[in-house]
């Protein structure tokens, strides 16, 4: 039996997040993801995450539910000064500690505002100050970029650390005073070692198939093998947490490369920084030429910080004129072919490549849908093209997904087709979520081909 | 006082997420942000919201917990096929049904894969067949475009609905489903006459001291103000749930559009949107030039579906030699003022319009950073231009954010500032987010000014 969790005795950690906008999915929640990662990179990991509205019952029933099954509480948010931040009220019911003015808070706002600013607008002054009145006799964590501090206090056997629901605060926050206030009181000790593989192009279901085919059972007694899918990606996590045990983590780290090398693309980056590496290697100028991503590729190379040392441009071509004005495609060729089309990608590509001077290229064209599809052209064909002076390739998928799926899909794709030609590995692996792919492979086996 | 919830006796609804995935911050939450949405469209709104791991333990205690508490409990993830998945055994555990294999769940899958395929692959049909081993008796929810089926439940006083944690196979139970069912079985009335007002560029402290200055508090008794912060935007909601307040709701309106109009920019949709209207009612195109954001904001625009109508064509000149080559900025000007300068936007600007021959345009160049800033021109630091065949603008912000966050607030930002342009608005206001306006403002008033 494999042991998939990797987990043994753990300081359990629960996040509360409070407020209308995060439960009502007018924001997402970023905010737990940045305290996952970071307590990850302590080796911690977090139990639960409950999120409640900006209701003073609910806040107080969170606390009090998670104070007795927690060691550590984060809370996140309502610590403002509007009258939906409910959160220091909730803390003072459920501890019994009186709302006090708290004279660091205080010297805190008159800090960033400056006394004269507040005394010369007292109306101001007054709503900030309301970011003061903290439950009595609570340890303040300092909030270096912004007006609301945070505070500590022990709500049974639970550490309770309260932040502000502003991301870059809390991000001060947590690193400046909570991660090392953590680390100091629970010596935990991160797993000894932890091997990650990141695959493209391969599904959850195949991976677990291939590694129950080739790898045997034994190897998992010592060997904990985590398992995530963050579609289009997978991720694999090998960890051992016996010095003992290391000499198994090797082989069946090799195994793993050994079954799964067609589709591990790297050990700790995602696509997009991998590319970059690999361009940055060859010394090698990237352009882009999108037409129904949007710029969504453009976009996920330059997130990442340094992209400006390999990419050298991208052209959103979404009309046909500018992929003729600005691609120097022929409106012959896309009148005849279609915009969607293997002979219009190639052209973008070349088009791209001469136009920037750049010497390494992908392009871009498909149907994104909800409409403008045909019986002949479907919402989701989509044709993505790469290449070099020394040539180009392009190929057909079809991605049936809502817009922003569809568009983030192709993207990654688009660079990893484009990083499988770097490196000369096959680019007619068939993507998972290709269904013309699947469909085919389903056709084939169905008759009895033996694809 | 103000209500500020709005809210009135409702039914309580609680999200259970399970995933290691999701708690860890591997991927982030899209699925409740959907639900969320979903519900609210049908005038309910989630009570709670709970994520756990992939541990049988913590998914037993989180449904015996929300059964208790919750009337509906929609659970999401866990009904694949993979070891992790854990879901129905939990379930099994909770309500003392035995797992069985459910027939109707097995038709399902041979209709998806075929009888002879599966026959053909029996090691792939057994282990997939792990999806129709459910709690004995449930009610099955069809899947109409992915493997896993959901069912439905009821644990104590709640309703359970079992989904699958893939977005697009939930988004389609959802909608053929679940809402039909709950819409049926909870006739809960909507509010009775709701209004919305999207807000750019003031804060929410700001707009809360600007209401309770100017709109008597006494028509809060029957109109219910929502307030929610989406960063770059704020959100204000009026309800009425009784046709008497119709009139009052009608007076609120017309206040809050007086005092807030030169941050209201659309009563339903989001700026992207807004300017795409915009764009189209003056049957004008646009064309973007990025330096920083990278792609970003024709990203922002293509996402909406029907972009293609107004959108001519994007240039991501992330290099000083494509903003010469591809925008005709003159080298010696870059050499002169920088790339990041007013001189260079307002010839990106123009470069984009001459090149693309649309009539409308927008660029952007500045330092994102973590690395690139000098003391001169620190990391944050970014000109926006603006403009058409008539002329064009600039404006300069300082935005300290990380990279990720400032690319997005000064996309949505250079969106604002074009609205604002084509409605002949004033484009020099003090967005709260801009570093330099805000240090200007406080000294200013420091020193006694009047601003």
């Amino acid at each position: 039996m494999i042991n998939w969790s990797g987990s043994n005795k753990k300081v359990k950690i629960s996040f509360l997040l409070t407020g209308n906008e995060i439960l009502g999915g007018d924001i997402t929640d970023t905010n737990s993801v940045y305290l996952a990662k970071k307590l990850a990179a302590i080796g911690m990991e977090v139990q639960q995450k409950l999120v409640v509205g900006d209701h003073l019952q609910s806040i107080v029933q969170a606390l009090i539910r998670l104070a007795e099954e927690s060691q550590i509480i984060i809370i996140n948010g309502g610590l403002g000064s509007t009258v939906d931040d409910l959160t220091s009220e909730a803390v003072s019911l459920v501890s019994g500690r009186k709302l006090t003015e708290h004279s660091q808070a205080v010297k805190h706002i008159e800090n960033r505002f400056g006394k004269k600013f507040l005394a010369e607008n007292p109306g101001f002054y007054k709503q900030i100050k309301k970011q003061a009145m903290l439950p009595a006799g609570v340890e303040i964590l300092d909030n270096p970029v912004g007006i609301a501090v945070g505070y500590k206090l022990r709500i049974k056997k639970a550490i309770c650390y309260f932040t502000p629901g502003v991301p870059h605060e809390l991000y001060a926050m947590v690193s400046e005073s909570i991660l090392p206030d953590i680390q100091q009181r629970f010596s935990v000790l991160p797993a000894l070692s932890i091997s990650r593989f990141h695959l493209m192009g391969i599904g959850e279901s195949h991976v677990q198939e291939l590694i129950k085919k080739h790898i045997p059972v034994s190897v998992w007694n010592d060997v904990h093998l985590g398992f995530r899918a963050n579609s289009p990606y997978v991720e694999l996590k090998l960890a051992v947490q016996d010095s003992k045990a290391l000499p198994t983590l090797e082989t069946a780290e090799m195994k793993v490369q050994e079954i799964l090398s067609s589709y591990i693309f790297s050990r700790e980056s995602l696509l997009p920084e991998t590319l970059i590496g690999l361009l940055l290697e060859r010394k090698k100028h990237l352009v882009l030429a999108e037409s129904c991503t949007g710029g969504l590729i453009c976009s996920q190379i330059t997130a990442v910080a340094g992209a400006s040392r390999v990419f050298e441009a991208g052209y959103v071509t979404y009309s046909n004129r500018s992929k003729t004005d600005l691609l120097k495609v022929s409106a012959e060729l896309i009148d005849r072919f279609g915009a969607v089309s293997r002979e219009v990608v190639l052209e973008m590509v070349k088009g791209a490549l001469n136009a920037s001077g750049a010497d390494c290229g992908i392009a871009v064209t498909g149907i994104a849908g909800p409409s403008g599809g045909s019986e002949e052209k479907p919402v989701g064909e989509v044709y993505i093209g790469w290449g070099g002076r020394k040539g180009v390739g392009c190929r057909k998928l079809l991605v049936k997904r809502e817009r922003a799926a569809f568009q983030h899909l192709v993207g990654i794709t688009a660079l990893d087709l484009l990083r499988r030609h770097l490196l000369h590995l096959p680019t007619d692996i068939p993507y998972f979520f290709d269904e013309e792919t699947r469909q085919h492979f389903l056709g084939k086996v169905a008759s009895g081909g033996t694809g």
